[in-house]
């Protein structure tokens, strides 16, 4: 059976998943895009529901029959899929997964990142694409970050968000204060840190590195408790530079440190 | 006289400057924001009209008269301004402006950045606030790059597109081979390049960095014609960073081995 129309439930309650609300109502998420759905399928996400146009099907239905059993794939037709898709050129694939706990073990974890408040998708999709690329071990958001389930944040990262641990907490400072109990070194970035070309954090060492929203940067509660503020050095005339290309300078210099 | 129709001349005359083909017809570009606009006071680009929101006239007077002898203000009403505005909180000032002439001088640049087929308008925006943030000398893209006129590219650099020359030549491999007559080491970004953790680009040296298209990279002819290709190490299971994120990352290396 074809899905022939836009009222129909599953293209109701999709549509209802491209939203915060909807999201947070029925605890899953959505993302499209061939190369997304084989990332997920190798990952442990758990997968809820496929929708794909029927041009999509047309053209894979080898690699959609061998999952059929275990995850539900509807076929819509393609005016009725290009019309619920948020990408540019829909390439005619819907993934429907759960909300999932992420785990990240304090004990093997050398490199994590933390986010507070940071408020674009984009940014923090291309933030996860490049805390994979350098070796990251995991990433903790606080309550106010960008929710990553956003399907524009999972878009950005090019397939990493299946490689990657990732969660949310409430409880941001606390978490600080457990990371430096268990021996990490707390590393906040900030417009008024310490400018230092080279990262501060010891190398070999277990270290956490903190950015934080676009405009206001880390909350000065969040950066009064951590071992150090750092400041990477601007040599023209921005004032500032783009968040996600701080974090990916930070980060890298953070992780040679340890691979010379 | 509060311009109160969007059939108004001047109205339209803007919304044709947000195409690239209205600009290349007009030889004129325009931008949003006050911050942008007060940028664009203090460089040499040749403002040649502005446009205000009625509400930013009331609270902006004075700066306003303060130019309007020497550049045409017009303004709106409120509503016709948020219709035309690509803001997503329109502020209420657009500047119209006039092609330029960059210069840039080969005998006193140390470092270039060359951008072969970069296709985003946001990622080409953000590699010019980094590239004047980490002080580059200047800005050279090939003719099938974005047109860097495009709104979406100021408003990505933050006021940096008036700090940096760019310009854009249809003889990008005569000008790679002009840069090794005047001894610049030419250095390309590859995936298939060498991996180096560091800037493969003499200390104290003039040099080019050149980074690709987002999908394809550096188009191997002019890949060929470089005196390195580079490629930054990966640590984790993506497959390759950002375009803007690598830049980022190979522009800073790259300088601080001058700083050091």
């Amino acid at each position: 059976m074809v899905i022939q129309s836009k009222q129909n439930r599953k293209i109701k309650q999709i549509r209802k998943l491209f939203s915060h609300k909807g999201r947070e109502t029925e605890k899953c998420f959505v993302f499209e895009g061939k190369k997304l759905f084989e990332e997920a399928l190798k990952s442990a996400v758990p997968l809820v529901g496929i929708l794909v146009a029927r041009r999509f099907m047309d053209t894979n239905r080898h690699q959609l029959d061998a999952i059929s059993s275990e995850i539900p794939v509807e076929v819509v037709e393609d005016h009725i899929y290009d019309q619920l898709s948020r990408q540019k050129h829909p390439e005619g694939i819907l993934c429907i997964a759960k909300y999932f706990d992420a785990q990240i073990d304090l004990k093997r974890s050398q490199h994590l990142l933390l986010l507070d408040e940071l408020a674009d998708p984009g940014n923090l999709g291309t933030i996860i694409r490049t805390a994979d690329g350098v070796g990251f071990d995991g990433i903790i958001c606080s309550d106010q970050t960008v929710d990553f389930y956003n399907d524009k944040v999972i878009r950005a990262t090019m397939g990493s968000f299946f490689h990657i641990p990732i969660y949310k907490t409430d409880r941001f400072e606390a978490f600080i204060q457990k990371l430096k109990q268990n021996n990490f070194f707390v590393c906040a970035t900030s417009l008024n840190g310490n400018l230092s070309q080279e990262s501060p954090m010891p190398h070999h060492s277990k270290n956490a590195l903190i950015l934080g929203n676009e405009s206001h940067g880390v909350r000065p509660q969040i950066e009064a408790i951590c071992d150090f503020s750092w400041k990477l050095p601007i040599y023209g005339k921005a004032e500032s530079l783009n968040v996600a290309v701080a974090a990916g300078i930070m980060m890298y210099l953070t992780v040679i440190g340890d691979k010379k």
